[in-house]
């Protein structure tokens, strides 16, 4: 059983008709579960948020893009928050049993489909055809004014789609990434030093955990310090190894973990991992946890 | 969201015509999946296991057991395993959201109903109003054959249903327990007297914990000893607290943990409480596992 999670975010947070044609073509369709719909007038933006299995998941995601671009001209669109396109960014996030090469297939299968309705595509992250595409900031830069521009430049040619200028829709971005863990630990000290240097350690840029992002932090309410992380891929840099990790730098300064916390969505896989190393189970699977059976219903 | 297991064991486990006839009442129906349907023709009976909501699935264990009680004629019926009615034994079993006397009250709506269709009705485990009524065991002895005088004693009078034998149905044993967790820890040696001791130092029988049942195993093709364990309610004596002694207790032979093994189906909530322990996650909910939004569709 495999499921995805894909996250829409489109440029229209306002025109309440628009929002709901575009969320029509995902909600009463069985196999997927619309999560979140998230609509933000100031950033004149609405991120759909659902998951299912793959080849429903890739014909709604096209029917919801495809509504998208018919009903938003972006050369009407305000906004704050920094967007490149009606369609703006279209991560493919793996939640069970997909690898990642499979869910590189639906994003290039997607930009292809979208590629072919005249928007000029880019492939982001673990999709990324080219190393400086890889990061969605990059390719937004200059933003939809600056498109026009940006496609004269061989460099930035699409991966799908025209390189001419469409000026109604602009371009998009499809990609994979990992479903972000947010991890924190907290620990009884008030001393942030503590909490700075174990971030520190843990962190990519500064030596640690390949897809670990850290900080320290006072908590001063409950006095005390906090490592704040978060985990971009948890398939890579487990749940279990940043904790140990953590318990075994705090030793070292005497201190003691007070508790933590796994702060929003977390993918059942994540915590498959937790329970495998703790319980030292190597053979356990998901499919024989008893609720899981019901997920087979949906599909 | 509430789950519960449903386990209803009817003595008819060769005529596939009645069988199929039962089973349909608990297929087809939204919001209840059926996990395992298990017919020995030897025992002469099958289970059915089933899970889903509360409401569903007391609704859809009456019409089960209204139909095998229609279908079936004790007076005809011999197997190898113990058995005192057509309807011999239901258990309901908590796996999600579903308390002690929530499960206990289902039970007993579900004794009431069949008590009204002529059946004499006990209630077992945690759900007996009698101490000795609470082993399935005590509540069966004599069988089938021994029930028309067993129901002349004013001990065993039923909680539910008529006092006189009825000859067709016989009697239906109904209640609460909790899923079973086997669970196995290997050790790094081959003394076998080591395990043996760990094993006693977990069981409830000989001081250890309340719900656990234990031995000790030689496993030679692996040259390693195991401590093999039930753990009878997770709730109330969960896994990681067994973990966490059998390896204190096997650290004073200076022997490690090989490996363990979680065999057979598991609750969700029974893996909850080993994440929410081991990463110190005390505010961690199963709402925040991202596939779980998918159960809400089966409901």
């Amino acid at each position: 059983m495999k499921i995805i999670l894909c996250e829409v975010n489109i440029s229209e947070g306002e025109n309440l008709e628009v929002i709901e044609e575009v969320k029509k073509t995902i909600t009463n369709v069985k196999g997927v579960k619309v999560i979140d719909v998230n609509s933000d007038k100031n950033h004149n933006r609405t991120v759909f948020t659902y998951i299912g299995e793959p080849n429903i998941m890739l014909e709604c995601t096209k029917k919801l893009a495809s509504k998208a671009v018919e009903l938003i001209d972006m050369t009407k669109h305000t906004g704050s928050h920094p967007r490149i396109g009606a369609v703006d960014v279209v991560p493919f996030v793996p939640i069970k049993g997909v690898t990642t090469e499979e869910a590189i297939q639906m994003a290039r299968s997607f930009g292809k489909y979208m590629g072919e309705q005249g928007v000029a595509v880019y492939y982001y992250e673990d999709a990324a055809l080219k190393p400086e595409r890889e990061s969605l900031v990059n390719i937004r830069k200059g933003q939809y004014e600056g498109l026009e521009e940006k496609l004269k430049n061989p460099e930035w040619m699409p991966d799908e789609g025209p390189a001419e200028f469409n000026a109604k829709s602009g371009a998009m971005v499809t990609g994979v990434r990992f479903s972000l863990v947010a991890f924190n630990v907290n620990l009884n000290t008030e001393d942030v030093e503590i909490a700075n240097k174990i971030a520190k350690a843990m962190r990519h840029i500064s030596g640690g955990f390949r897809y670990v992002r850290a900080i320290g932090l006072s908590i001063t309410d409950k006095k005390m310090v906090q490592v704040s992380m978060n985990l971009t891929n948890y398939t890579k840099t487990p749940i279990h190894r940043v904790m140990e990790a953590v318990k075994s730098e705090a030793e070292r300064y005497g201190v003691t973990i007070a508790g933590a916390e796994l702060v929003g969505p977390v993918p059942m896989e994540a915590l498959e991992e937790v329970v495998k190393y703790y319980l030292k189970v190597h053979d356990f699977s998901l499919g024989q946890i008893i609720e899981n059976n019901l997920l087979d219903e949906v599909q």
